[in-house]
């Protein structure tokens, strides 16, 4: 008899039918035999209708006050899957994020979990309920509501994995599981059946948002696994894994591309050790995220700095990089929004020579120009000019033969 | 500077327009000097919306998933509400019923207020917030949440203004405040200034919803005058007030007109002495209400007793009725949906002899048949056909001159 946490996303709960079929798996589940805890997200688009209302009185709303409004989907979408088991004769009880005591700091819209108080779900699984909670919320240690920010509702059912120390944690989504490249720009994508943490980070921070980065750092830390798998069907999904000895031997794991960017250049930066610290220090004060980073040393006194950072970010951005840029005595600033980044990676690279070399042969034979690289151990990102960034996933994914399971252990199989 | 307890109905914030409408009223009595605690209804219409959900997925929804459900409306308002505050430049925070420790019985869908813990509001008060909380919801020991009914709104007002030793209590809705009769019935009726903590009770008892009895009858029992005015102007609304020596010159305050009821009536009961007694505790046990009760002996050795029953338990009620008449030994069980009751209420009653012969009176003149009387100290009900039901209410308003101020004091006038 295992213990099981279900996370099911808001598409798998965007409707009636829906529902009622969540309610079905879950049930199933327990029959088996399992104890089982349920976290749901919000109903697809209550979100949406709650921040609209909250856009239509305020200009900026108080985050406390946003943590309040946007709890109230999560709580509405747990009530309603207690009800539809109710319906099917299965006992099931419902708790907020705040019932259950996930504690968090009080950082409201992306707070983080302290601590989780597992008394309450354990007596009510000794009582045979199926335990339904809340993702994406928690509450301070003055019982303020908090939530936790995008993917919040993944970081609830895997702290709870963690907390209770279950067998299994299982993600549903709308989608089959993780694939080597997006379907839809690579037809012949094939589905994983086994990624490591790593990869699937690496994959998350590149714009493959299978699942939210948090969640899977939690993840590795613990050693939970994680199952991500469709809530439409039966499928397989894809396992989140512990590295294992014979993933050494997967050299590229999958490609993924990121359109979400805009890359910034500050020209003629005087070339003075502490310049380029001062900038970035500049835009972390600004709350800025920095992606990739390139700075080419010039043969003058001065140096090209450039950088990317997410399009939504891109309005507070611009102005802290020209205070920052007047700052250090820069000449200018430009910025471009139409790039795209591809970006493979594989915890095989680590071992494997000549994936590089791969990666930038393939996009030459398309004809397409790199602009800027950036290597981690695990992982190696191009950006590329917009236009051409499908083109380049698919040149990507046919030069590793991503499309052929054999194919991902070359060594051996050449 | 008082503290002033405002509560705001659903329809007071049914739209973003009266949100805002909400939130420049809240500012305005702060900026006065006043220390404030709003209590919010769930927006008009979330309350359905809710409900038509829990409604396709279960049969029977448990009560307990539905009070977790329906909580969440007042907890978006409350939210929704600070953000406009704050936008108009006002400290504000928002709190739901279990943040603020309003502790419950276990009752779910109607539970009973027991405590309120004043400690987080009174603290946000001493920082200088419009403190905000959540209408018809609480919590038990355990952390359930509850909600308290029909009217909770209410009931949370005047509940925390009783626990808050607050200076007043207003009662904010789309009406202007208590009236001598319906408006859309008796056209030239009149707005009270004053009514009493009784006379409301009985109005509200008798179907003119205008605030509900258990808010009411806290009011009464700890003294809070409450003022019912509306949200969408700025006119003095009714004042409900302890009963005071002025007010017992007062003959008539007010005719309702109350529709929702049907008449049962058991024939031929054997007369014998507990029949009644085991009918109407096969009712109790059922958890059906009873409002008019009437038996007329008669000479033979059996009796009638009818009574009447809300419309929407009639479903409820029958079953039970039937198994009573039988467990009793009574020949049959007839129902009449098709009777309206019309009532006058008023605390001058008890030293005014000849009230009752006036709306038999008034009644008589316009040819209508009075098939059940029921009185009361303050109160006098009649039940007529239903088509007879707005005719029978205009001619008492007319009778006791309820449309002229100084016929209300007949005594001293005459």
């Amino acid at each position: 008899m295992a213990l099981i946490v279900q996370k099911y996303g808001g598409s798998s709960v965007a409707n009636v039918e829906r529902i009622k079929n969540v309610a079905r798996r879950v049930v199933q589940t327990k029959r088996k035999g399992h104890r089982l805890v349920v976290v749901v997200s919000a109903f697809a688009n209550t979100t949406d209708d709650l921040l609209e209302i909250a856009k239509a009185v305020s200009d900026h709303p108080k985050e406390r006050e946003m943590d309040m409004l946007l709890a109230t989907g999560e709580q509405a979408s747990v009530a309603i899957l207690a009800m539809a088991i109710h319906q099917l004769g299965e006992k099931a009880i419902s708790f907020t994020g705040p019932q259950v005591e996930i504690l968090t700091d009080r950082s409201h819209t992306k707070a983080r979990i302290l601590d989780i108080n597992t008394s309450k779900i354990e007596s009510a699984l000794r009582e045979g309920q199926v335990v339904i909670v809340a993702g994406f919320q928690g509450k301070t240690v003055t019982e303020d509501i908090t939530t936790l920010g995008r993917g919040g509702s993944d970081l609830t059912a895997v702290a709870l994995a963690k907390a209770l120390r279950a067998n299994r944690c299982e993600i549903y989504t709308d989608v089959d599981g993780i694939y080597t490249a997006d379907p839809r720009i690579v037809p012949n994508a094939r589905k994983l059946n086994h990624i490591s943490h790593d990869e699937i980070l690496e994959l998350a921070s590149l714009g493959a948002q299978v699942m939210q980065s948090r969640s899977v750092e939690v993840a590795k830390k613990f050693n939970i696994p994680i199952h991500v798998r469709s809530s439409l069907n039966h499928s397989q999904g894809t396992l989140i894994v512990k590295e294992t000895p014979k993933m050494e031997d997967v050299v590229v794991g999958g490609v993924a591309l990121n359109q979400d960017e805009a890359k910034i250049t500050i020209f003629a930066v005087p070339d003075r050790p502490g310049r380029a610290a001062k900038i970035f220090k500049q835009l972390a004060e600004n709350d800025i995220n920095i992606d990739m980073i390139i700075q080419n040393k010039s043969e003058t006194q001065t140096t090209d700095i450039s950088f990317t950072v997410y399009k939504r970010e891109l309005a507070r951005a611009l102005p802290a990089v020209q205070k920052a840029a007047d700052l250090v005595g820069a000449r200018s600033v430009s910025c471009d929004e139409n790039i795209a980044k591809v970006s493979i990676v594989g915890v095989g690279m680590r071992s494997h020579a000549g994936v590089a070399a791969t990666v930038f042969e393939a996009l030459a034979k398309k004809r397409i120009n790199i602009e800027m690289i950036s290597t981690s151990e695990i992982k190696i990102s191009c950006v590329v000019r917009r236009n051409k960034g499908k083109a380049a996933t698919r040149a990507i994914h046919q030069a590793f033969h991503l499309e052929k399971r054999k194919k991902r252990t070359p060594k051996r199989s050449r």
